[in-house]
């Protein structure tokens, strides 16, 4: 840990509850979901996830999905 | 380990006897089986496995199959 | 370490001194010999080690490998 | 921890607050936005991120984003 | 650790001062080379490192070199 | 920690203030720059970073950067 420092996953931390798009490393998929649960590894638990497509518009309903931290590149709020 | 909030892996072990699709990383291939055992790297031991092809539906009998946690994308429970 | 729950990874310590088929990450390939040794990262030392080809039919002859735990997708019992 | 070395690590501390590339790992993306926190795996959060393409100009609008520090495969201050 | 298993990278200490081939993860990539120190995390330092190419024949000569662990695929003793 | 063995990141230790060639994971590219730091996860900060081509030829200018260690293949000093 680092001292006197807002971690990082404090901001992921900060989105529970709230709608985020995760982007998948390596294959450029990105998924949109509500946020139940993050640890400190950012492994995720999503509910009501679907694929977004190129475009950014929604694909299939994947429901609930856990996903691994490693395998995420990056985590947005939807806005 | 934070604290108040619940894990994501608490999910996968509320799993552990029930049927799952695993997504592995990089490759889009899915496998589904009783999930057996999960520890908290996600790795996984499953029973019954079969790979399900693009369109969902299933292939290849895998029969017992342990999957290091890092390789896993994604658990889902199957509905 | 997560109490009362049986670990993927004592699936993997039963199957010492026995014949194992190892998945590696990315590339497709398996590798099928005798397991001696595998410790908690999944890290495996192999002996009589033969790379299996698509139709898994037996190809070159390995012999002594140790395989890192990161790059192995899935391990099973060979049965 | 290795005493008596600076550590990597403390040069991007030293670039919180300030405007920084990041250089995605395999897909030679970059983004680049004002580092708002980092910690000890160089997870970063990033405000105010344009994605920069092949010719260094900048692209999409980002607006907040938390990468996960595996993914990342170099930082560099912008000048 | 796990009592009263030899772990896998016991055998990788056996091999320091002999000569080993180290596969590259992902890239079929071959090196060839005189082992000189090991960590747990299978970081290796070789000397007199020469790659070898597709039909394992010795290609270019590297000398000094210290891989990093995670991408190794395999270690294997030369006999 | 392993007793009485020298550490291969040792080895890397003892090139800071030098220069080095930085083999970056999958994509084949090459840095070279000074090593100004190095940690125990082989994270390492760079200046007077330049890229090398394929034929070993200085290319792009890239200054200061800092790499994360687990997409670093190799790391070998430039004699």
């Amino acid at each position: 840990m680092v001292n006197g420092i807002v971690l990082p996953i404090k901001k992921v931390f900060s989105l529970v509850d709230s709608k985020i798009t995760v982007e998948i490393k390596d294959d450029g998929r990105k998924l949109q979901g509500r946020l139940v649960a993050v640890d400190e590894y950012l492994n995720i638990h999503m509910e009501e996830t679907t694929e977004l497509n190129d475009n950014n518009q929604r694909g299939r309903n994947l429901g609930t999905v856990v996903i691994r931290g490693n395998n995420i590149l990056s985590i947005s709020p939807v806005i």
